[in-house]
């Protein structure tokens, strides 16, 4: 079987052995945004082509692939959700000489009903090298998934990439900013200060005044405001105490775990590659023709 | 005397009365970032020479002109401070045919020791028409002051309005976004979201997902990002139950008003110009020569 893990801004494909294991991978700067409309198939047969020619006749992608913005937009499927039920929704892609399916997203609502969303993150959940208790994806929407006997129960997204990148570039607060070497006692008084009294957007205001009275370098009050905004994240989605298990970059799963720390949890950071062990797991359950 | 609140993007000058009372007022497109630098007594001078050379010698600056951008930098005064303590920390303006002095900014310290800054709010401030209790002027950097017996004992500042402005410039949110003709009904689901579990970061991803899933129009979504951001600092800002006296234009208080009344505080707008009547009276308790 090929697995694709086809996202935004990236697309990596694997091939994958019987038992799931990772016999290839290759990365392309094709993520769905550098895509033209009607040339998903011809991405996928540049990347992937030779495989298929060679007998790997199933094709499972996952992603943002499966959006309305990506190649055929495969509906999301409600929490709780599992292997099966992300099997039952897969979407069919019309393609030549393949057999090519797409893993459904998922959805969710939180306690006052407001929806949530995840499209990728499912399958990386579902290949993690647990599969209980909390999973923490970082990232410009970072999700949260509570995870009980291998199905995801529910999740919550926070915008805490996103908003980090608005405010460093788009406000009085990156103005006094500069590169610096990275601080990790910055970012973990950020990470503290997020635990006190007033809110966040008050806290913001405390990176420009720390910088006026000289109590925060130019050059760590970058690594200040990601603690500050980590910190908030980690205070609002992880019960005190918790443990956490963390997917994604290295250095920024670094930074969570350390937040997380900071305030009572636990953090763990999966090994190996979680999307292709979820593309493998989800494939295994998909009703192939 | 003359009075003249100059801030970062606005230029208001008063001639007043010796009691106090506005005989004459003038507005230039000359705040602190449209006057090169050494061009400072131009622009006074363009403004109100006119003024001075009726025999109105005494001239008394408020706001951002008074940063180490603006004309000469008037240290901060800190907080608790009144009439008294802004008059004694006046800073001399050099100018040929009047007396030129510039109002003090004031610092104080939120119960963590994270420091404040507000410069020009003061004067608002000390010119409010009650001069007990919770003063809040909203805007980029709000402010919320406590106030007793004319006096401001300290306050605290929220990066609300410059969030806003980044998040629906430069975020994901902001390209949901349709111009619309107002939607208070959306501004007070904002409001009300505000109140609920998990946070802000996690409440702005749900303005996505409300869009996505066809729960919050386009032509509202900026309107309901406007309560959300409005309804967290309240909510962080204001003790439940509180009266909060509100300075400001009159849409912008119109919505603060609103989100006060939410969140179970008492909201009352401030009547007349309470830059002009605070200039007036730190210029009483000034030592002119």
């Amino acid at each position: 079987m090929i697995g694709v893990d086809w996202g935004t801004s990236s697309f990596r494909a694997y091939r994958l052995g019987a038992d799931g294991a990772v016999l290839e991978r290759r990365e392309a700067a094709r993520g769905i945004l550098q895509v033209e409309a009607g040339r998903f198939s011809d991405v996928l047969r540049d990347a992937a082509g030779d495989w298929i020619a060679a007998g790997n006749r199933r094709v499972l992608l996952s992603g943002m692939v499966g959006s309305r913005q990506g190649w055929v937009e495969a509906p999301y499927v409600p929490c709780p959700a599992g292997l099966a039920e992300l099997a039952a929704g897969l979407a069919s892609v019309p393609f030549g000489d393949a057999e090519v399916l797409l893993v459904p997203g998922l959805s969710a609502a939180d306690p006052h009903g407001v929806p949530e969303v995840m499209r990728g993150e499912e399958t990386q959940v579902l290949g993690a090298s647990t599969q209980a208790g909390l999973v923490c994806l970082p990232g410009s929407h970072s999700k949260w998934a509570r995870v009980s006997g291998g199905r995801i129960e529910g999740f919550t997204t926070h915008l805490t990439g996103e908003t980090f990148a608005a405010l460093r570039g788009h406000t009085i607060l990156g103005r006094m900013m500069r590169d610096g070497d990275g601080s990790p006692v910055a970012f973990d008084r950020g990470v503290v200060r997020a635990g006190e009294a007033d809110g966040l957007l008050h806290h913001l205001f405390g990176v420009r005044a720390l910088g006026l009275f000289g109590r925060l370098a130019d050059a760590n009050a970058a690594d200040y405001l990601s603690g500050l905004l980590i910190g908030h994240e980690v205070r609002s989605a992880m019960p005190v105490g918790a443990a956490v298990h963390l997917i994604g970059a290295a250095a920024l799963c670094a930074r969570y775990a350390r937040a997380i720390e900071i305030c009572g949890g636990r953090a763990s950071l999966d090994e190996g590659e979680a999307a292709a062990r979820g593309l493998a797991a989800i494939g295994e359950h998909a009703s192939w023709s």
